[in-house]
């Protein structure tokens, strides 16, 4: 087990609630462009250090190595004074599930945590993975649509890393990675939209098939192989090589404009189309968040999407896209446990994700 | 067509919203016994006059004659003085349909309205059906298990017509009725409960099937082979021949009991296994009778069904059974479109039940 004992553990389960401080995600509060539409924007890098096998063939040892390596580059470097280690074996289950939740780390970093840290940045808007699949995976998050943001971000971390540490890279192929699919660019970049309207006017399939020339992967809230719950999709580049960073992101970016523009052109048809039939379902969806004693957590983003729609159309005072947005997060299994203080069964976090949800509304009026 | 000009239609469209007196629905307003479980009782005779072909048999002269007859008897006896003629092609198609939703005449009566009027008592509870399938049908509604007082006042009713008319009578077969399965007393007892608490605990359908050896029909709340939509339930005699009328009341009071005890037993039973689960399905209605903007008539049912429930567990402040018993009325197309003053499409009714629903239920906090 890796042991750095200079390092604090300071995300702790206690603090995310109470302190703001370790509470702001930044990604989530509405700002950058088309907010209305675009949740998030997300790059992520996957880079492997040379003179080392890949994570799954490597033993404790060397990827304890590799851990300090990385780390020892962050420990001496002023540029992360605002970041903090993670060692997710000395965390318990709930705050491994609350980062997944929070989409610091992927499902698979959560479930097979033995030798494995993470360093966040103080805003929750960039995360480092150790001993993923790759030896390293840096992600930066920003709010809306700001991939270029993002990008630069990333890419500013990626050469404070790449100056001390020596990544397995080829001229031909670009950066080598433990799976294929992500050579070259090691690059992917991701923006989750919210898409009532097109689902709602019934253009959402003929919008998304318009989009298989771009080589584009769509995927659900919670990831690959998901349904679209909540009408939540997020849209990536589905090849990393063969082309530059710029030119992926470039194009998801156009992409999502002209989605955007669907989008609200859908909201406004039916609208002014159906007003009274989309109204019905958005107070509908207040009514029971507001008044239900148990909700699982699908129902509630299915609904939760409603409130998001509402507020595009100004039907809740002192709701706002960060509030909504916030919510998609905090209404997890995860975050209720870490809310309550303790592990919950399915049935006992209906019951606090529903008291949850109250509370909130409650104290938005 | 019936002329009796010196009888004033006073029973109008605009007056039922306007005033309290023709609005007071005495059978709706949760007084008499055990009226947590049961809504209403009624007793409704058959009667025909002797001398006369049954009413499907006869033409307009003879059907004016029998009307004649009917009429002088109630128009020189103080026992009518509170009472009210309605022609029933002299009134519109809402204010018909109005009268079929108070249950003051019968879907039959209600379509077929030439040479058929109707005599209603001032507080809603009696009318008097004149050329329905028998020249003669009264029924006498109350509010909770009363059908002693329902039974009575039918019988005074009967009696003080009985005294003036000639009715068809065989010493053998009693009443003589257009359908032999009203022969005998041609009377039907029946109350209208409400049983959600069997539903959610399961146990409805045995209780309904231990009812078979007493002979009774099982109707839902529109009347024969509908659905139990809102888990209300009409109970009465199955046959009406063989037995006094004072038995097959004395049947159905007792049974009722015990089904009012079955129910009690249900709702505490569940409430106290499941209060969770209970009060989530009743907020949940709440929640969205209270914000949607358009919902059909089965829908509106079903849920106030379950506000009816919450205030047998004090849920809801200033809710009591008149309010929901009334709902159960007033929520129905022509009342709607009565308060509207004018026809509505299906859609623009389930708009306005949407806002009576949340005016009253606004009203009521």
């Amino acid at each position: 087990m890796l042991v750095v004992s200079s390092w604090l553990i300071i995300y702790k389960v206690n603090k995310v609630r109470d302190s703001q401080k370790n509470n702001q995600y930044i990604w989530l509060d509405g700002t950058g462009e088309l907010s209305d539409v675009v949740i998030s924007s997300r790059v992520r890098l996957a880079r492997n250090l040379s003179n080392y096998k890949f994570v799954r063939c490597l033993g404790y040892e060397k990827l304890k190595e590799i851990a300090s390596k990385v780390l020892g580059v962050i420990k001496d470097n002023d540029f992360f004074n605002d970041y903090h280690r993670i060692d997710l074996s000395s965390v318990g289950e709930i705050e491994r599930e609350v980062l997944r939740e929070d989409h610091l780390i992927s499902y698979e970093f959560s479930k097979n945590y033995e030798n494995r840290l993470v360093i966040i940045s103080n805003d929750n808007c960039v995360s480092i993975m150790i001993n993923e699949e790759d030896h390293i995976r840096l992600q930066c998050l920003s709010s809306g649509l700001q991939l270029d943001d993002a990008w630069n971000r990333a890419n500013e971390l990626d050469t404070v890393l790449d100056n001390e540490l020596d990544y397995a890279f080829s001229p031909e192929l670009g950066f080598l990675t433990a799976c294929p699919t992500n050579t070259g660019t090691g690059m992917r970049a991701s923006v989750m939209l919210h898409l009532p309207g097109l689902v709602l006017s019934g253009d959402i399939n003929n919008v998304l098939n318009s989009l298989s020339p771009h080589s584009l992967a769509i995927r659900g809230y919670y990831g690959e192989g998901t349904d679209f719950i909540g009408d939540l999709y997020q849209i990536s580049n589905g090849i990393t090589l063969g082309r530059k960073e710029e030119d992926f992101i470039e194009t998801i970016d156009r992409v999502t404009k002209q989605l955007v523009q669907y989008e609200r052109d859908a909201r406004e048809k039916i609208f002014a189309k159906n007003r009274n039939s989309v109204e019905d379902k958005i107070y509908r969806a207040y009514g029971v968040l507001l008044n239900n004693r148990s909700i699982d957590s699908v129902e509630a983003v299915k609904l939760i999407n409603f409130i998001r729609l509402g507020v595009y159309y100004n039907l809740f005072k002192g709701v706002g896209y960060p509030e909504v947005n916030t919510l998609f997060v905090r209404t997890q299994p995860a975050h209720l446990q870490k809310i309550e203080g303790k592990l919950l069964s399915p049935q006992e976090r209906d019951v606090a994700r529903s008291k949850y949800i109250r509370e909130w509304l409650n104290s938005l009026n």
